[in-house]
């Protein structure tokens, strides 16, 4: 990419016995790449891991050192198998204890004797973190140095998506322009895509078959930070689109 | 796990850009974890990247060291964007060449004249690698040692899988109990299923709530492998259900 824009890089560290078995589909990694691009932030790399603390730990550790944002999701709620809380202190090498802040948030969803020891766990905050608003049910998220920590249930974790994006710094949004090429297979024009590719180190191309009713259908996906280059890769890619549809072949 | 089970593991590597940027949502991950768990392959851990070679190496030598298997999914089509195979080789330190196996397979949907350069890259395999048959679409799938590489399309990906786990070395199945805690809310159970779990390292027992109708619920899971121990697990919970739904406190 150009060096006139800004990159801003991020991982998602999925955390849950749940997914690793398949039993829950994860929804989460689709939408927070989804949301974070749109607003300047790449996402660069996703990890799902069990919940063994030694696991979240070296995942946590290896993301964070190499992107300028982590997200994790999953682990934070009231049971013995929420151990994210846990485990990012851990990783960041801090204390983590019941948190005023949380248990003053906590008290505007219960009164003093619905607060059981349970409940109490999702006060537990790692030393030197900020809390992220949970509008949905309380219990808080958390970021601390450029990890947030967000609730596993995809209704939740977006509310402390748009809370927690907010203190996020950004780049340059990226501006994708998707071309339909419909029934032209991938193979007749790969050759001339990569070509068109080659030439043009500074967009990203991509091509992508979907498979329906016996057929192959393909997208091809060109994104790029200027304007300019992406709007010119886009007309050579509907030319050569247009040109090879007009052969004779049969597709 | 008691030692009388034998356990065989697995990663998934799901390579893609698309997958990343959030315009394709990821569905191979569940259905690998489902369709092995059925088997007795569990899954430990998935990673997503991009398609950049380097990223790919790293992170398919990290997986595959440790885990018994590790299946890849995208980026093995006709285009410049697919350069799975040449990863593969590269992290395996072998060859990759035009196969003739898999020239001969794709000859059985193309006639010599519709065989383009572009098609012709799907024939590239990695010196060493078996064949993994694409009932869909003819371009094939491989493996190669420890490492399964297949399509990203779902529908050929799947049919891949159908064939590819007719290899695989398999272990105990884990049975699996799901009990519905229905309204009892997690913060209520917290500790007393956390007691149950501590009194059993031999089982695992997860809780998982989900968020509809601005109401949550709540179900609670039992894994393992010895079927009187996930039974007496499962009684425990229930039992600990049905005297927690009996108290008089407001839920």
């Amino acid at each position: 990419m150009s060096e006139k824009h800004d990159t801003v890089t991020c991982a998602v560290l999925v955390i849950g016995d749940e997914i690793l078995s398949g039993r829950t589909k994860d929804r989460n990694i689709g939408y927070i790449a989804e949301y974070l691009a749109r607003v300047g932030v790449e996402m660069r790399e996703a990890r799902v891991v069990p919940d063994v603390e030694e696991e979240i730990v070296a995942a946590l550790n290896a993301l964070r050192a190499r992107y300028d944002y982590v997200f994790t999701t999953g682990g934070i709620g009231p049971t013995h198998d929420d151990i994210t809380a846990d485990a990012v202190a851990k990783a960041f090498g801090v204390t983590i204890d019941e948190d005023p802040r949380a248990m003053a948030v906590m008290m505007q969803r219960y009164i003093p004797s619905d607060l059981t020891p349970a409940r109490r766990r999702m006060a537990r905050i790692p030393a030197g973190a900020d809390l992220i608003d949970n509008p949905v049910s309380k219990a808080p998220g958390f970021r601390i140095g450029n990890v947030i920590v967000m609730a596993g249930v995809p209704s939740v974790m977006q509310a402390m998506l748009d809370h927690a994006v907010q203190g996020l710094r950004t780049g340059t949004v990226m501006l994708v322009e998707t071309l339909e090429a419909g029934g032209l297979p991938e193979g007749r024009y790969g050759v001339a895509l990569g070509e068109i590719a080659a030439a043009r180190p500074d967009v990203g191309i991509g091509s992508y078959p979907s498979f329906a009713n016996g057929k192959f259908r393909n997208s091809i996906v060109v994104r790029g930070k200027d304007a300019a280059v992406v709007a010119e890769t886009k007309a050579a890619v509907e030319a050569m689109i247009e040109r090879l549809s007009g052969d004779n072949k049969p597709l």
